[in-house]
């Protein structure tokens, strides 16, 4: 180990860390150790060590000792190549040169390989019975106005067919919730969201709906299509590697918020849409499929809030889906669990 | 699952998805699931089921599902939280934007975690006895001449002390091996690198030496330095995050190869100099580590080959390494029983 005086021994040290060492004189530990596979002490066991002996805060720690046991892990299990692990460098360089602000390389990779619905599992985990969760992904605008229960999110010419979408926002008691916001955005019948149109102009297809003292809401809207995420990055050839496809099935968004209540970030999908078994980021869950009906009598039309000539296609496609919701204090309480379990 | 015409149908499918469909229609399959962290069948069980049923590249396949497999037990362990999650995935978009073609952040950062090392272990396994090996790192250049045993390596206006190192290239039974090259290449005594220089005109600190029949060679060269790997991007933050520096101890750069041998990349340092226990790339092993003695006697320095005036500050430096190599089949055999192992 060396001492402070020898750190800065231009015989020893050259002028690069002379130079750096006038800011800071590194702490230097006598780590001197052979590591060999075979041997009773590995790589991993001394990177672990320096780490250990190093690092001040309890939270990094924890983090890169996960982090380095599974990364060595992989390459062993693996038997990792010189040339996959040059790929893979090469992937990740990319990844970084080709992420803008609008379409992130390393977010993409993450929704594709489950991560991140994990990672959101982890944050917002469901005790039975709740709805189930899924990543909000990259539309979500801050400006959707905030509407009645009833109201109309989609203007006049929006592009698809006419829908109708109504349900109640619950308690693990069944008991409707009071004061709830169903904050919804959706792609149009184009597949096209408000925000991927070069003129848009003021918020389409979302809004934030203020629901009823009952728990109740409604919305009139356009019935949404599927779309592809982001294909032609170093993400979309990975995809393509693994035979998987880029397309999301036809879905609408919502954040359902309530005081004492836990935020549910979640989306559904008409059990009409392909695509639904092969999601690319892994938000299709079983639980949140509906089947639709069509509304072909006008009488019903003019019920739910349509007015004459409102409707497209001779029909109003209906959706109807009940949100249940954790309060604080039960995802708080099945979080330290999770924890608890996450240390054995 | 979708069949080809739904997949086309506009009422279910948005223009840019209908776009890309025109070149090719993907499998969709009939894998809609409920996933849930306790559950029997969690998010990581539908992706490594979609993966099998959908890849068809057995390798590809391996890697991904280690992968998937390691990624999900790290946020599981960790219970991630969103936040750490955002602050990975701004610090890998910042490696990659930062990357040069002369400076790679995620070969700094695999270096870091000792992945790099591992992998040079994995590609290039040491049977006991046998001298250990390491990543041969950024300076490698090849343009260094080929010269017989004996020469000296560094120009006269080299700065640093005068080295002489000595060896004999063997195998595992001791015996000298024939028509050996050993390949050197050093930083000087400012710890700089001859291609860090912007005037470089030719190599300097390099060369090929051909060893003689028995094995032994000799070159005469200046003392190196220590000298830091990059700290100015990302990875030099996580190092000192850690409580890590980013300087590696002095040592000079071997590729010893031989007909029917394992080519062997390593490095040696010597015993005085600092950051021998802390060496951020892992490279440093104690089988590496050297005793040098000084020569003061003239005499001794015209045997080893010193001209009047070519030896700086008064001394010589002598390093005395015998190099072991496992033959190309000692290699192979231990691949095999490693493969073996990391499939149980």
């Amino acid at each position: 180990m060396a001492s402070e005086q020898q750190m800065k021994n231009p015989l020893l040290v050259g002028r690069a860390i002379r130079a750096q060492l006038e800011n800071e004189v590194p702490q230097d530990l006598p780590l001197e150790r052979d590591f060999r596979e075979d041997s009773g002490y590995t790589i991993t066991d001394h990177v672990q060590e320096l780490h250990t002996s190093l690092s001040k805060d309890p939270r990094t720690l924890e983090l890169i000792t996960a982090l380095v046991s599974h990364l060595h892990a992989f390459a062993r299990e693996t038997q990792l190549t010189h040339e996959e692990w040059t790929k893979a460098v090469k992937f990740l360089t990319r990844a970084g040169k080709e992420s803008t602000e609008y379409k992130n390389e390393f977010v993409l990779l993450s929704d594709c390989m489950g991560l991140s619905a994990l990672v959101d599992e982890i944050n917002h985990p469901k005790p039975p019975g709740c709805t189930d969760g899924c990543e909000p992904g990259p539309f979500y605008t801050e400006d959707a106005p905030t509407v009645p229960s009833g109201s109309s999110l989609a203007k006049s010419n929006t592009q698809g067919e006419t829908m109708y979408f109504s349900g109640t926002v619950k308690n693990l008691k069944g008991e409707g919730i009071r004061d709830a916001t169903v904050d919804v955005w959706q792609a149009d019948g184009d597949g096209v969201y408000d925000i991927q149109y070069p003129d848009r102009e003021e918020p389409n297809d979302r809004g934030k709906i203020l629901a009823n003292p009952d728990g109740t809401f409604s919305y009139r809207g356009i019935l949404p299509t599927a779309y592809p995420i982001p294909s032609d990055g170093p993400t979309g050839d990975l995809l393509h590697a693994l035979g998987r496809h880029p397309h999301r099935a036809s879905h609408i968004h919502f954040t359902v918020k309530a005081p004492g209540y836990d935020d549910l970030t979640s989306a559904l999908y008409p059990s009409h849409s392909p695509f639904l078994g092969t999601d690319p980021v892994f938000a299709t869950k079983k639980s949140l499929i509906c089947q639709l009906t069509e509304e072909r009598d006008p009488k019903r039309w003019a019920e739910m809030g349509f007015k004459e000539g409102e409707v497209h296609g001779g029909r109003v496609w209906v959706w109807q889906y009940n949100f249940v919701l954790p309060t604080v204090d039960e995802v708080a309480e099945l979080k330290k669990i999770r924890a608890k379990k996450s240390k054995l």
